[in-house]
């Protein structure tokens, strides 16, 4: 019989990687919690036609459609998988607009599918953990999003950057250098100044059939240096003929203030050559990569002030931003972030030597489980090097044994296992300080 | 423009319905965790060899089979959504054999789906929860997996009777009366014991063909009462010439014996009436009632001795049991088990005043957060009555306000949205006492 497997594309977590990954979501749960965010899910399979016409051709592409059921077999599709999480949360916004308590402060950590070609790091089911406010346009909203941002990122221990821009901004420059109608070209053009430097861009735009001297007057905008505040303050110069161009510069500065007010310990920069890819969003942006790690952007969103419209319900604004768990893992296990296992998965194993010993050893167990540790006996009493090896393998610091004399004397023999020591301790010392680990 | 909706049988859980699941799911994971039972997920899709006759006629119907994307979409589907979280356990374990560390204790809480009819309480997402030990025979693992239901169900606040009886027994039965082919037979109609009757019962087996003489020998079995003792003591006289009925009885006596040693403060009795449905269950079979309420299994299981045969690789034992989340949320719905919605999100909101006064109040926030207690500020400062019907509407516990009187006193209004009340606090009360409210 052929070993069984599972589609391309997809992944079996094991263990150790869901312990580290339901660290990461914990984690990111319990930032949007504190921060007054609520809980919703969608299902996996939402209709075709809330799905189609969403995220362009090539999204209708790669939408996983499932077959119809029964005598509808052979009839088209109806229903396909969840394309990503933006699109459902509108859906439901609109569905259950008349209960939603406005301003709606929702996350939503769910997997979703594509049907991309599967290559390294590109997966066709992965989680998405993303984070939103809608019905309020509030820029507080934007610095609550920067600083959860803040608080997310130092607790998993990943020193980010955070980079802003807005899309006020981008349209501006796109008015005063006199092609209002082309901000998509030329900012998916400065998007490319990192990788393919000004002169590049500035070819690339002509080509693209931006006159030179609308080139030309792009030239002190790419140019730009100093602080933030310097920044803002020559591109009020700059973009003083742009009403659009101003009101980016007036958000900006609003945010910035905000960020600055809550003390958020994080590096937030202004940067003009963010624009992302998505065109819904109409104010701030934001992208965040890791210091320490080469592996692009580990969060980002932005304001978007008509994402129900598709649904029917306009005006509605909402900003929000998308953790990308698995870059995030990455990111954490090149840098050796995580905890060790031993302190998130079982942290005590009793040796099983049956009889009385063993009914010794579950007493201890359920003092040791009311207590929070997380503890097990080997469950027969197999031979002594068996269950010391299936500690050891499974990463268990700390192994309890408990014989006759342990049971005379009330004690417990503990082994570390990292060190190799062992010592009696009492089962309250056990419960309360001898298997304690320290977080790395 | 229609209002867009969800695919029949499918579900939206929004904040409330969320926030309770996610309480219900914590409270279960938190028990897998105490015991040393490690995560796994698998891909909600997986290759139809796979799934394909594992669930009879009826589970291959039931299948949702997925498209395949580009050039292949007119060819027969390939992949499937995961009908339940056994045989993609199997297959894990089949796949990663070499890797896993045996006894290998996992939990597995994740959705299936079942193109299923939709009707009242029968969806065609929903989620299980599934815990089981595979690679050990020890009777311990089925004490212990008695001793987590205990534990989960006395943390949700859920009164449940635990009913155990044994595949054995059953096969045992079925040997003396004369039919050890007809097990299942036997078994279906004990199983409806409880509901049609005695005499519906011996009918009904007459109709099946078992022999009027063998439903005689049935009597006895059928009416044995007393304590589960009594009852194991009395199968040992009845069930005396079939070495697999003494099995079973040796089997219950050592869980019993372990139950009863652990201290398990559950109500667990024999029921030889309970067979489920599940033809791979080979050993202990284990169904969990509610007490206080009716709606038939909220939890069960059992031992299988070849669950992984399916995959070629033979001769490993597992037992484990599933929790069933969506019943379990009726429950806890129906009994008033939840706690108020308050205590699990949103504690305090802070009134937006706008200008010092907001900044004032970001400040406390960034204090409550760290405190652990969730709190947020309304995005604007919009008009007071419309802040505190948000605060109501979300039923959000508190509300502090700090206007310029507060700030000079280095105070903060905190107002009881339950009662009514206002007093003066600082943000320390705030944090360490004044917002605390007991659960339920």
């Amino acid at each position: 019989m052929q070993k069984p497997s599972i589609p391309k594309g997809t992944r079996d977590f094991g263990p150790v990687e869901m312990t580290r990954r339901t660290y990461i979501f914990d984690t990111i749960r319990e930032v949007f919690r504190l921060h007054g965010f609520l809980p919703l899910e969608t299902p996996a399979m939402e209709n075709l036609s809330t799905l189609t016409g969403k995220y362009g051709e090539e999204g209708d592409r790669l939408l996983f459609r499932i077959q119809n059921s029964g005598e509808q077999a052979d009839k088209p599709a109806e229903k396909g998988l969840r394309y990503d999480l933006t699109v459902p949360f509108a859906r439901y916004v609109v569905q259950h607009q008349s209960e939603i308590v406005f301003p709606f402060r929702r996350y939503q950590i769910q997997p979703v599918w594509r049907a991309d070609r599967p290559q390294k790091g590109r997966y066709r089911e992965f989680y998405q953990c993303d984070v939103d406010v809608i019905g309020s346009r509030s820029l507080l909203n934007e610095a609550e999003l920067v600083q959860m941002v803040a608080s997310v990122f130092s607790r998993l221990g990943i020193r980010v950057t955070l980079k802003l821009n807005n899309r006020k901004l981008l349209a501006g420059i796109a008015e005063v250098i006199g092609h209002a109608d082309r901000m998509t070209d030329i900012t998916v053009a400065i998007d490319k100044l990192d990788k393919i430097g000004a002169q590049a861009v500035a070819a690339e735009l002509i080509e693209r059939g931006i006159t030179p001297q609308a080139v030309e007057r792009l030239q002190p905008i790419l140019a730009l240096s100093g602080t933030t505040a310097e920044k803002l303050a020559a591109l009020r110069g700059i973009l003083a003929s742009s009403a659009t161009g101003l009101a980016g510069i007036e958000e900006m500065e609003s945010i910035f203030a905000y960020v600055h007010a809550l003390g958020v310990e994080l590096d937030v920069e202004l940067d003009l050559s963010l624009a992302r890819g998505l065109n819904y969003y109409t104010g701030a942006i934001f992208e965040v990569k890791a210091k320490d790690w080469e592996i692009g952007s580990i969060c980002g969103g932005g304001r978007y002030d008509d994402l129900t419209g598709i649904f029917g319900m306009p005006d509605t604004s909402g900003v929000g931003i998308s953790f990308g768990a698995d870059r995030i893992y990455d990111v954490m296990l090149g840098l050796g972030l995580f905890p060790s296992e031993g302190s998130m998965s079982t942290r005590v194993m009793f040796v099983n030597f049956g009889g009385a010993e063993e009914l010794f050893a579950l007493r201890q167990l359920a003092v040791l489980r009311q207590a929070g540790i997380a503890a097990e006996i080997y469950p027969e009493s197999a031979k002594i090097k068996k269950q010391m090896e299936y500690a050891g393998r499974r990463g268990i610091p700390f192994v309890a044994m408990a014989g006759s004399d342990e049971i005379a004397a009330g004690k417990i023999t503990l082994k570390d296992m990292r060190t190799g020591e062992q010592r009696m301790v009492t089962t309250e010392e056990m419960a309360t300080q001898a298997c304690v680990i320290p977080n790395t």
